[in-house]
């Protein structure tokens, strides 16, 4: 982890761009698996299951014979912590729900908004090394306070052909019980175009590698909405001098092993603190599992230090994390100050670990600088707001003669008659 | 106005399936213009304006002189209308920003979110035959409410080679005066990559024609986000026996008045209703300026007739139209039955010019059956929601144990050592 020494505003640019990734190369593999997917629909998803799962499946979808099993293969311990995690994630995401709000405008104009589910959501939860069963809850429980009428999930099978029983678990928890056998590129193409099994949805959610990332880009251009635009996960942290550097090293490394290309920046004030860190780093990966992965994401990260605290959160809403932690003397005065981030972590014990599973808050949130422009998935991610008016006879008598006049403005004569029509038949 | 009896429900899909555009050709075309603006910014920007608007500019943007001599030039009755629309738009749209709510999930553990403008953001509106200083209130209001702290608009000039007076008198208003004369893909791609002298934002508004379109989708593949996928305006009716033809036609042509290629459909129970309404089609579109235009607009849309009006709201709601006028005796009680469309107008008074121009409601709204999964344009448009946590030593203390638990069964171990190293010290 390199450390760079008060650099010029002029170089912050820089220091703020993400490492490219290659896009171009992977358009055609994936376009030509999402044109399979459409020409052949199941018989397509089958044999890419074969080839890339090493899984030869008797039936797409989980039965429920499959899904009760897995009842009861997860240990009880593990069950009751993710039942705690609902609760707090559904608490949260609750209270996004919105309520009517009737705005009288001119008096016989009334205008509300009205959120309502996007009716059919599909949800896709990677399976490789680890089962993401914390992104069941954080996709399914907003979902299901959405009141999406039909909620699927596709996730490719382990290599016994069954879907890992705690994700199974999870999404039976959160009331998902229509999962299919579907991983990569084509899970994302089958919930987009529908084959014979799996129903089309009108907006895909979650995380994948790069297959999955660009399948969900190349679907969106055919008019289907996705969470998010993806990038590799990544965390800031500012922190003072009295910060402890065991923590923020602990906090850098649970960054670093989620991947190679993962990136864990630390932006202090404190030269001593850097150093601290760095120490700390050294010495807290040498008992990691995924020690290789969490170095050579670290070979891509960097500490910066910088004169002032105030330097420290505009560089970080520069940077525009993912995750921003903020461990300083004045951690909730510096939090006021931030512009651009997924999601901020106040004080020495909000470490990224407690919203990326049980606080509560979303764990599905924009990388790769987007949180300039991006949300992280909420109950909003999983709805549309309607708006809604009612003029009375007194309305669009206040009001008609303004719109007549406007529409006429823009020459739109027959914008005019629809106000005008009305008035006529009101005065006789 | 063709008119269809008693469709079959296997025939509705095919109703509901709008007119195919083509996209394929003008990506090339539009392609070359976006790399050309990248390449050589200000000066591709000057010379697309002589090549397509026929003017040469002796500046990009709108000069102090010009938008304080525009102030003199709108009618003083437009000015009087525009500023009632403006109070009203701004009533709507200030009644959407929404509030802290901080949840306590567990014992020490604080949740909520903050909104917050998207810094820069960048503003499309169309010249042609019509100004659209409509347009420029239903994006610059929200814009502005929501904090935007670099709000600049692009607009083509006219052969004057000045920006149309009353859409800089609406601009200023606003509160907009950062005005480029840059129309088509190439304002677009000014503003998602910026010149010299346009600068680059992180999200782009407003309508346009098929270039626009087409530089919107694929500035958004380059990770600038967008309102939302465009499309020809359209309307659906739904009216009961008891309607004024009058009225229904009136608000079909002025849909139709849009351009050739816009929808205007009515579903109703009543064949006595579809038939008046096709006679008073015919007579009010004699004196329409735009006759061609609708008439062209009539060519692809439809009449419905169904058995009952829970059909007809069964129809809409998978047509999922952009805007949706409920014209029945009971409109209220349908109203609480739509689940896809982009605004509802609910009674006899209310037409669509209304919320086009002035109610308070926004007119950026979702066509091409978008209104399934997507939202039209609010004060949320413009900002991102940031998610908050705190942990106390009480809270981590709590809630440690149930993320120790999950990250280690996600093989996880440094998201656990986040936790488990805080709990050790906390203990010590």
């Amino acid at each position: 982890m390199r450390t760079i020494k008060y650099p010029d505003k002029k170089e912050w640019e820089a220091l703020c761009r993400r490492p490219a990734i290659g896009k171009a190369d992977l358009e055609a593999v994936v376009g030509e698996i999402l044109e399979s997917v459409q020409r052949d629909g199941d018989s397509a998803l089958l044999s890419y299951c074969l080839k890339f799962d090493g899984v030869e499946l008797p039936a797409l979808k989980v039965s429920e014979e499959e899904l009760s099993e897995a009842q009861s293969l997860v240990p009880e311990d593990l069950k009751k912590a993710i039942n705690v995690a609902f609760v707090n994630i559904d608490k949260v995401h609750r209270s996004q729900l919105a309520g009517k709000k009737v705005i009288e405008t001119s008096k016989g104009v009334s205008c509300w908004r009205k959120s309502l589910p996007i009716e059919r959501v599909g949800l896709y939860i990677p399976g490789g090394s680890a089962p993401l069963f914390s992104t069941v809850l954080m996709l399914g429980i907003p979902a299901k306070i959405a009141g999406c009428s039909r909620i699927i999930i596709c996730t490719p099978p382990e290599m016994t052909g069954k879907v890992n029983p705690v994700i199974l678990y999870t999404a039976a928890l959160t009331g998902i019980t229509e999962i299919y056998k579907a991983g990569g590129a084509q899970a994302i193409a089958a919930m987009a175009y529908g084959t014979e099994t799996i129903p089309k949805v009108y907006k895909i959610f979650g995380p994948g590698n790069q297959y999955v990332t660009k399948a969900k880009e190349l679907v969106q251009n055919d008019g289907i909405p996705i969470d998010m635009p993806a990038g590799p996960s990544e965390v800031l942290v500012i922190a003072g001098k009295n910060a402890d550097p065991d923590f923020i090293a602990a906090d850098l490394l649970s960054q670093a092993e989620h991947g190679a290309d993962s990136l864990a920046v630390l932006v202090t004030d404190s030269e001593e603190l850097a150093e601290k860190v760095t120490s700390a780093v050294k010495i807290q990966i040498r008992e990691l599992p995924r020690k290789d992965t969490a170095a050579k994401a670290l070979d891509n990260s960097f500490i910066v230090i910088l004169k002032t605290m105030k330097d420290c959160i505009d560089f970080s809403n520069a940077w525009a994390p993912e995750h921003l932690i903020i461990n300083t003397d004045n951690s909730n005065e510096l939090a006021e100050s931030v512009v651009n981030a997924g999601s901020v972590f106040i004080g020495p014990y909000s470490c990224e670990s407690a919203g990326d599973y049980a606080s509560g808050t979303n764990h599905t949130l924009p990388t790769n600088r987007f949180a300039m422009n991006y949300s992280g998935v909420s109950v909003e991610s999983f709805m549309k707001k309607i708006s809604f008016q009612e003029l009375s006879a007194d309305g669009i008598m206040n009001l008609g003669p303004v719109i007549e006049t406007m529409a006429e403005a823009e020459n739109l004569r027959a914008h005019r008659n629809a106000v005008s029509i009305r008035l006529n038949k009101i005065r006789k």
